[in-house]
């Protein structure tokens, strides 16, 4: 089958040595690392955002198999700094205080205009390379681009255009002007197929375009949990390099260690989780000294004002738990996967309380190298808690309380209990792994060319 | 038709006067003024809980056509003040900001047990009410009485309920933990009807009850939007003491007046109005000096902090507004309804850009009386917006920018266009006022007793 991949990062990035010659670099993101499936097996284009400096120069040279699209500076930011991230971010993981936030002033109209521009742009890359290549089935990507699929349906009425949607579909979106929510609607309805992790966010989906649009939707909805390569990431696990800072990890570890890994995204749920393990500690004096909680943090977005405030939270409520309970908790705010494989091997409890989750990985890495029969708590509103919800321990992610019990019962639960249910998410993830999830986007964009 | 009418707040309550004699005053509430008309017409007994000390004693006394049930004051305090409010109103209009609100605590979790105990006291005076009258109706009001249909429904399976929703039904209730977001929308459909203000809550309820009891809304769903007395209106507002209201704003009304009437709750999206009032001002010199914004804001709910703090941001808003503009602004917070009637006769934009609301009768009572032809801006969120919209201007409550080009477009409307449609809304008011509301409720009623 030809392809063409359209997602606003792409599976390279150029860059410059000291000495001026181009290197190039795997591009950063889960999207790119679930995507190398399809890529590595099929005849792709792939379009994408220039990015850096460099990945503009390679934009200007004639194209490979990766098509770099250079945007206007300035229409970038727009779109990615204030509509992507954080409108539409925080429309979709319901994070605004609609009290007060947003505030949809004349900067924020601006920056709809060049959302639309920047999606114009990749419309225009797509439609040329659907000239060269009139059979192929074009894949979008994700929430930075709604708008193209409907400019590409204008330009070539009988394309193949499907369109997967990595974060979570709320039911209500009317945080967005009228307009520019139905253009959101009416642009994914422009595909022939268009999958979410869940049924959930396929309901969701499905009464946001009544509410919208006024009308069912009228293309094929899917849903295909995404998944982890498990044979390159527990082969990652025994890598001298994740083997080093497990030594270090066991040097220090607690009996018993509650972990978490996510980046400092305030849709994470990173300071009502350091609440709920105050909770826990306060009212069970048996775990003092016994557990502790480690927080892997990856920094992120931190241009974002509402990114800069959250880690400022996130870091004053580890040192209030830190206060009140000393010795109980170990923050790492830092870009380190290595870390988090270690950590991985070595947690009892794995602690996952989204305030929502597209579906969230860690919870499917996290068993899958496991070696203490860890118990996992997961946030009902993650994607991943339809799939693997009979083996966790649920959670509300409002309910500190909640959390705190959960937590309680995690630590307490039977070793054969805690055997069966690490081995059936283990056994669950290797049999429905990336390739499978890679197989049944594939066999949907099959059913579009007959 | 007999009926037992259910609802926190009775018609009247009770104090006693400087001589210690018990004096009755007429209940406080939108609620109480609509449903006086069902009252007046029918053989009703009116359930309400005992608010007052001198409610409490007449709660001991044989009843009479009003039952008022006592419950245990800490009890009382946990339903209302921790659960109805904020809780589930902030639910409903969707204000939490959920990245860090609410913390559902242990206190929240005792809380939600007080609402469980106090739909309780009423569900036994339900039941005892039903033991005297078995062949009435019993109509349950609004957020604070979710579970009471249940607890009837299983004492007396047979009973004819029915249940009508004041305020707005959100698609999500994913902040409730599962057993209450279950509670609640099982404890509505134990009644035979369920009504709303609009087909868009009916609509949001049929999804929720999807999300979280896996299952199609059993219950009838109507949408009768509730509205008010017109003849009554009209003549108060040729009362003396609004008149007297009247003469002092004509004496220093400015060219042109916009007013907003809200009580200060941040569902009424007062701060993001002062906003767009200076970004009017700020766009169009051609206004300053002409046009002033005229707040007339009911002190709300002062014991929540949410709302103390609420209302610190309005008036810190209307402060930086006045210092950018002087004399642009005029802010009153009291309770003071012939003020507020006055001003409804006066104004040339009515201004309401709530968050979310139910319904909002302001825009029902302004151009009832107004005298100016007066333009209407409304929130598409409000649920008056399903009724009127053809005559007013509508606005996206998040949309400051929106909001001020809103208001500079109601400034300049043409004098015929504002006629057609200051009379229109007056016209459709007159005929769907509160009798047929109430014909409407008594027609589903009767409907059950088939």
């Amino acid at each position: 089958m030809q392809l063409i991949v359209v997602s606003n990062r792409g599976p390279v990035a150029y860059d410059r040595d000291a000495a001026g010659k181009r290197i190039e670099k795997r591009g950063a993101g889960g999207l790119v690392t679930a995507l190398r499936g399809l890529v590595a097996r099929h005849d792709v284009t792939w379009i994408a955002s220039a990015i850096s400096d460099e990945d503009r120069v390679v934009a200007r040279e004639p194209a490979t198999d990766v098509v770099l699209v250079a945007h206007d500076a300035a229409s970038y930011r727009g779109y990615y700094d204030v509509i992507a991230n954080p409108l539409l971010w925080f429309v979709q993981h319901e994070l605004w205080g609609l009290a007060t936030k947003p505030e949809l002033d004349e900067a924020t109209h601006a920056a709809w205009h060049d959302y639309e521009t920047v999606n114009r742009n990749f419309a225009s890359a797509v439609v040329a390379e659907l000239d060269n290549r009139p059979d192929a089935v074009v894949f979008f990507h994700d929430y930075h681009l709604y708008l193209a699929p409907r400019y590409v349906r204008d330009a070539r009425p009988n394309a193949r255009l499907a369109h997967f949607v990595h974060i979570p579909w709320p039911s209500d979106w009317s945080v967005l002007p009228e307009a520019w929510r139905h253009a959101v609607h009416d642009g994914l309805l422009a595909n022939d197929v268009v999958g979410f992790h869940t049924e959930r966010w396929c309901r969701n989906f499905a009464h946001s375009c009544r509410e919208v649009l006024g009308r069912d939707a009228t293309a094929t909805l899917t849903h295909h949990p995404i998944s982890v390569d498990a044979a390159e990431f527990e082969s990652l696990a025994e890598s001298e390099e994740v083997l080093e800072r497990e030594r270090e990890l066991v040097a220090d570890r607690p009996e018993l260690l509650v972990l978490r890994v996510d980046r400092t995204d305030p849709a994470k749920n990173i300071v009502r989780g350091f609440h709920a393990f105050a909770t826990l500690l306060d009212e069970h004096a048996e775990w003092h000294g016994r557990v502790r909680l480690l927080a892997l943090l990856d920094p992120s977005r931190q241009t974002i004002p509402e990114y800069v405030a959250y880690r400022e939270a996130i870091e004053a409520a580890a040192r209030e738990l830190e206060e009140r309970h000393p010795g109980a908790v170990t923050l790492r705010v830092a870009d380190d996967f290595p870390q988090s494989v270690a950590a991985y091997k070595q947690y009892d409890v794995l602690f996952v309380n989204s305030v929502y989750d597209g579906l969230n990985l860690v919870v499917k890495e996290g068993p899958l190298v496991n070696t203490r029969a860890g118990v996992v708590v997961l946030s009902e509103n993650a994607g991943a808690y339809e799939e693997l919800g009979e083996w966790v321990i649920g959670v509300n992610p409002f309910d500190v309380q909640g959390q705190a019990d959960a937590l309680h019962e995690a630590l307490t639960l039977a070793a054969g209990e805690r055997t069966r249910r690490a081995q059936a998410i283990r056994e669950h993830v290797r049999v429905h792994d990336i390739a499978e999830w890679v197989e049944a986007q594939l066999a949907d964009l099959s059913n579009l060319q007959a």
